[in-house]
């Protein structure tokens, strides 16, 4: 196959998937298969059409291989460049997996496919989009978070792990505690009322904890609120200001013109009396 | 009946159900009945006068269905016009469907009746308007969680539901425990410390599934903020700016129109000077 | 005793009242009454020191009393139309009831005094007043609110009311568990769960009771939050506007005293040309 | 040693301690021992390199010392003007006390060490610096908090404190267990229902304080919320206002020139218009 006729093969197959009816078929075929998957973890439609539904999934998947192959033949190594292509490029990945053996959960992450409706429908893409551009500007209050959890979690696996093994018996346990007691679940009745009764002044540890987060992660939101309110009262105000901005020129422009014929009247005037002058002289 | 007559009825109905009047005897009957049905869960008050708030209650439903009648017959089907008008007639209707035998919950149905308090008085009428109006802005986000929840089900049931009947057993459960899961309630002590006995990663579920829902909800409520926000910030603005505008076009019209007669004057100068010119040159 | 010689005291007792000697007094008693209240909490302070506990209490109640007595013959009945005042003196009324028999209870709300630091402290007070200020503009989602509670309540009661007496056995019962539910805590493993083994469908009531009322209390919130803001920005912008409008009507001032020096200049020498004129013609 | 020995040493010391490779070194001394303070919860861990750990730890807070006491030589009393040093100062003297004995609960404190990242680190700083800003804008309300709080303590321990000696047997416990409940972590099911078995009107003391304190804590946030948006438009709109200021003042400026060069126009023509006159009088 010659250069040339590859890339005539390649620039057909850009216009196919790049076209409205292609994406509409896919994203057919992940309802289709998430409809199929929603199916399948019922015992009754698996017993009256299981092999129908492994049909469809199997067939599903072999679509969504063509799909990313074609991609990547067109896009070549620039198919990595977008975030939503990596991100179907897994997803599908999961679904090779083999599911036999000891694997049997792989089974059920096939279903995180459907997900791929999230990066094929514009709407979606732009909410994803909007959440994920939130993040950045968290990103020293996430460190400064994680920072803390790690600093309580080894304090606390040290303190209380030995005799709390299952809470805090390790580092691991002892992060995973701290989410949940940050997140106020069952901390008092569960968590630190027990511990309180070995240790009387557990709650020096943990209700400073539960201040510094839930006071963090407030502001956290709130930061966010405030960035977001602000570009939206910017934009508001923008154009406001910039309606003002074109008055004031407009109306002293008028006004500049207005004051210019008459200088125009008044150099005119001047050269008449200058006339007069030099009529009178003359 | 002549059609003349007919219609002088219609017009006739159609001024009292408008009237002042007419709303208030309408809004009293439905308090009247929000008592009688709340008396109705006291035994005490069903023995001492139990025949009595049924009859009452007869009487309120005849009230209302009368009041409808009247309302089809002055409106036609432009009654349906008006999502409140659905509201009332469906609320209604649900009072007189037959509450004998295996139907006796219809019974409690009927006190939502009260609900038509909402949709009578223009106060509440406002309030629910506005939580409604805050709805469409919430579209994208709401169909993004709906899919998230549809895989993180499917997920969950696929994976757990074999072991966590009670939980995870069928697609319907999983998202109602993904609801609960999502609203803090018991997440950890309930559900997850449990399933992660038998599924040690389980957290690598159940922590993002918590994360990437209250992160949208709460970013949900910070769009619904800001646009609320903007909006009322706009209408603010919008009048100081309009009213600067006015201060500027006027005050510079006040330079012009003195500028404007200074032209006049210096043009009549000009003639002046010309005439002056002119009979010197005569 | 004359009117003249009443007045007299009533001026003399009005400056020592609002004297900041007297308010400082009355801090320090209450304050020192806060912490003889809390000392009797403790069963060692109360055998070392009851006595005087009970002492400091009863002089501290009098000096309330003997304060309010002053106030009310300085102010008369205006007394009672500042609410600060109406809370003061329900306050302190508490403390003379009779403690003795069934009504140990009242011993407890003795303690209640010490909010009169909120009244005293103009500080404090401002900070209350905020509180207060924001609950009008809550009123109609408040309204609407208790009828949905009412018709939640009612339906709860007499849907759920026979088998889980404890829950929804009575209206009151039934508002108390939706309270519960509403602030989300066991809302699904303890209440919930159980009433759906019994009635499958009951999610269908409770989940969206959930979220018609999160809802509606995260929109009382924001709407709040909006009030607040947007009088914040105004009070901001309208300081900004109002000096753009003077720089506005003080430029154009300055150009337009300009114009007029110019308009003089102009008269002037139209009079000089009359003259020309007159002087030729003459 | 002279005193200008020393002077020189100092000012060699301080050039030290403010370069940016000490602090980095300073960095990953702190990052380094984070993880070996990690690495000693793990049994498995300090059974294989257990002396290395402490080894490391060891070495690790003799740099701090030293660090502490040159920074100490160089800013002398100085030092203690940052609260960052004092906080360096405690998080490090922690480190040096005796661990034997009872007191093993201060090994576990040692970890405190690592906050020090957030001190050292100056976008952490920021984040840090950012939270405690926002405190002093919350003393009144946290006052008022801290009132209520001891007021319903005080009560619920007389009214509670002999029958339910485990959540309100002293003030402390009381305090304690209205944290809980204002936190709504097992308010009801935990403690208000097993309480209302005994007392049944408890409801009208705790319902009231849930409203109360969150309702506070709340609008504390919108305060919050508020001041950090309305600076932040504040900062925003300040901009734009000046450039419309300036834009103005420029404008006004231009049309104020012509006006003025109209009128030196207008003089000398006056003057040439006199000088004609002269000339004929003359």
């Amino acid at each position: 196959m010659t250069d040339a006729v590859q890339n005539d093969t390649r620039e057909r197959l850009r216009a196919l998937v790049e076209s409205d009816r292609f994406k509409n078929t896919i994203m057919t075929v992940i309802i289709v298969n998430a409809l199929t998957l929603g199916l399948s973890t019922s015992d009754r439609a698996v017993a009256a059409v299981g092999p129908l539904l492994s049909l469809i999934d199997t067939l599903a998947l072999t679509v969504f291989v063509i799909e990313l192959l074609i991609k990547f033949f067109v896009y070549r190594f620039a198919f990595f460049n977008s975030a939503w292509n990596i991100f179907d490029f897994i997803v599908v990945a999961i679904g090779l997996m083999p599911s036999g053996g000891g694997l049997s959960a792989l089974r059920g992450l096939r279903v995180i496919r459907t997900l791929r409706l999230l990066s094929v429908v514009p709407q979606m893409r732009a909410v994803v989009q909007a959440l994920l551009d939130a993040l950045p500007g968290m990103g020293a209050v996430i460190i400064m978070l994680s920072i803390v959890y790690y600093v309580f979690g080894v304090m606390a696996t040290l303190l209380f792990g030995n005799v709390f093994d299952e809470w805090f018996g390790t580092l691991g346990r002892s992060i995973y505690s701290l989410f949940q007691i940050m997140t106020l679940e069952s901390w008092s009745m569960g968590i630190v009322r027990p511990v309180m009764k070995e240790f009387p002044y557990a709650w020096a540890f943990f209700v400073p904890f539960i201040m510094a987060t839930t006071f963090s992660v407030l502001n956290l939101f709130i930061g966010l609120m405030v960035n977001t309110m602000q570009s939206a009262v910017e934009d508001e105000t923008e154009a406001e200001f910039e309606g003002l901005r074109d008055l004031v020129k407009v109306e002293t422009d008028i006004v500049g013109e207005q004051v210019a014929a008459m200088h125009e009247e008044l150099k005119a005037m001047r050269a008449e009396l200058a006339a007069l002058r030099n009529a009178r002289d003359g």
